[in-house]
């Protein structure tokens, strides 16, 4: 049997090879998956496999409620269990992209939140593109993965919060990112570490350097809510 | 009807397909314009539309005196109010660029101009590119794109002082670069950038460098007005 | 006589190879190497010959109990015998690859281990990538590539050691790396280079960074030794 | 008449076209001639000609002792005078490069001297890379480029001084670099760039880095004068 229609299964593939093109990972790291919300199921990159290998077939078919697979000889990512995490909290995302891009790991591995330094950033996330709390050694014995998505969710909040900020760090980690669909959380991720390498520099020529709110508030309403105008081809 | 020269609907294509190849902004950010003087009207980028998918035919034309889009179904670029305040301010200036990217970006978020630092600055720019004042969150509240390009244009001064720095940088927003064409436009952006990476990297080795103004002085007399002899293929 | 088998030649070539695309050095800097354990030899890049060029017709056969050149006209790279100094020391690696690339080598001019910063370091190497110390002016003037391979031997120390910590760097020139086999040695180099920018720029956000060691071995054990879970494409 | 053997012209052009190839520039900046010694006169890149429409036609051909233009119609790059001072002066140099690359400037611009940090700088350069005093107003006003090439001549010395240290960088502007072959100074420009991003880089990490006298010398020696061995494909 095959699992996800023709449009996710392509969907999930063409977002994970999104992340070696757009330079957000060495090797066969990071890694995104889609959701099948009727189905129960999420779709996502098999662990282990290059990127110029991948194909549709090789998608890992994961149950929802229980993170087994349900079908094929592939594992699926390691981070899996995370993303499943998210899946659940938030009932809204229909995609996650976990990536080891070098300037929002960069910000993770400082333990330092991205701050909101101008228009990139505040175009897609509304605040801080916040750094988690490190997990403690309970939580790395046993169920690691699935803490480092229950520690994010605790960072972030309910869906809503997810929606206006969909991206967080793991501290010593690396980013998370989520959307509407895979292609939104890879170009969250695409996103997120275009604004990391802009802060990190903006820091190093002002550290005191800062954006007005309202110059904040106005440009994520451009994008987002009833008011929105930016990004639509038609009017 | 289609509005605009065989030649110009070409030229503001290619001025915006060498945003995404000089690397000058991701996803679908930055745009181009061009203006057809005599038909008081320019062309620029839709909004919200992929570069690679862009064609000629995805041009928006709008009414240089109202902002108004002259035909088609697409909307122009968020930024399209900013373009046509620069039309109306400068009347030698035939092509507008918006980008994102990283440097001038660092340099807009940190609130600092970007200094004259050396000759491949001093070539095309004739003093600092200079950042703009914060806009009020009344600027900001209405007319805001409108408002952008005031107070660059606030910032830079007359038709003339626009010739000799093409470029600003807005408050914790980003470049705007000009030209006498799309590409020369366009070709300002990627100095902007050039200029700006080599001025965050200068500052880090020293804080304090500077370039003698007789130095300054003489590389733009190279390129500009009267006496300039550089860059003319035929004596 | 043709040295290696099939297998090995190119193995040894697609390892070469892989140094230009993923930007390790410039022109011929950097080489790769892989060893034939029965046989007794390893066949090594050759010295200045360019990337573009490179065949499995160039590779040298070293032959590993005396340094010398078992087959051909050309010369080995100037850095034969720091290779041979690992096999021998090391007789579980299979490969060794020597790069110029940036990040690594400014942590070793700069005399500074890589730290773990975080999971992206401790998935691969088990603690800092150590900087070796600078070799006296007698190990320069006699034997000095044999004694840059001693140098990093003592300071990684034994065979397990090599395991756990795949790479070094020497004092005041740059990295070397080694693995199971030639494409393991030149990952390994690749993933050095991505945690030393990324160590690079944590330390620019906060000087104080660090890991907690729970979370360091936590990631180390998810790909290494008996409960080993990552990377495996089936279970 | 055709100026140079198809070797030259071939070398000129190839060695042109490693500028933006090797990321040396953006643009049109930057240059590269070969010299014919014998016909007493040097093949340059013409001014304003962008890399990709360059081909061997448009090389233009100066005349050593006087500067002159010996045929056609395109004009040389702005900068000849420089590379004719250095021909003049250096009798063993074949051609030379000027680029703006990046790091390279910031030193330039910072007014300070790449250092020698490592075995990358030591192996092509024995000594700093260094940057030459300010021109004067009057240097500046008359003969500018003449005076260019006549300060890097002061800075560096005579033409052993310059086979040791084949490049220097002119306060302010940027880098020129020399070979006996046009692809040698492109190589140099390549060289230059790295360690410079190397050295921006160390001293980022350590401001106090330095490199033992005796590793200098002995990675200087490996490749060049009576013992050097490394590099020769045969022994």
């Amino acid at each position: 049997m095959t699992y996800g229609s023709p449009a996710l299964r392509r969907a999930v593939l063409l977002a994970n090879q999104t992340i070696p093109e757009a330079g957000l990972a060495q090797l066969t790291w990071g890694n995104v998956s889609g959701i099948d919300r009727e189905g129960g199921f999420y779709l996502i990159k098999p662990s282990g496999v290059a990127y110029h290998d991948l194909t549709e077939d090789h998608l890992v078919p994961v149950d929802l409620a229980t993170g087994k697979v349900l079908a094929g000889d592939l594992r699926p990512s390691v981070d899996s269990e995370s993303h499943r995490a998210f899946y659940l909290a938030w009932p809204s995302i229909g995609g996650v992209t976990h990536t080891h891009s070098t300037n929002a790991v960069a910000f993770a591995q400082a333990g330092r939140d991205v701050p909101v330094l101008g228009t990139t950033h505040a175009d897609t996330f509304n605040g801080p593109v916040p750094v988690t709390r490190t997990l403690t050694p309970e939580e790395c014995a046993t169920d690691y993965e699935l803490n480092t998505g229950r520690v994010i969710i605790e960072t972030i909040g309910d869906d809503e919060a997810a929606a206006a900020i969909p991206a967080a760090l793991v501290a010593n980690h690396g980013p998370f990112t989520w959307g509407a669909t895979p292609q939104k959380s890879v170009e969250h991720g695409i996103i997120l570490e275009a604004v990391a390498e802009m802060a990190l520099k903006t820091l190093a020529l002002n550290p005191n350097a800062a954006t007005p709110p309202h110059l904040q508030e106005r440009h994520f309403k451009r994008k987002h809510g009833p008011g929105a105008y930016y990004g639509n081809p038609t009017a």
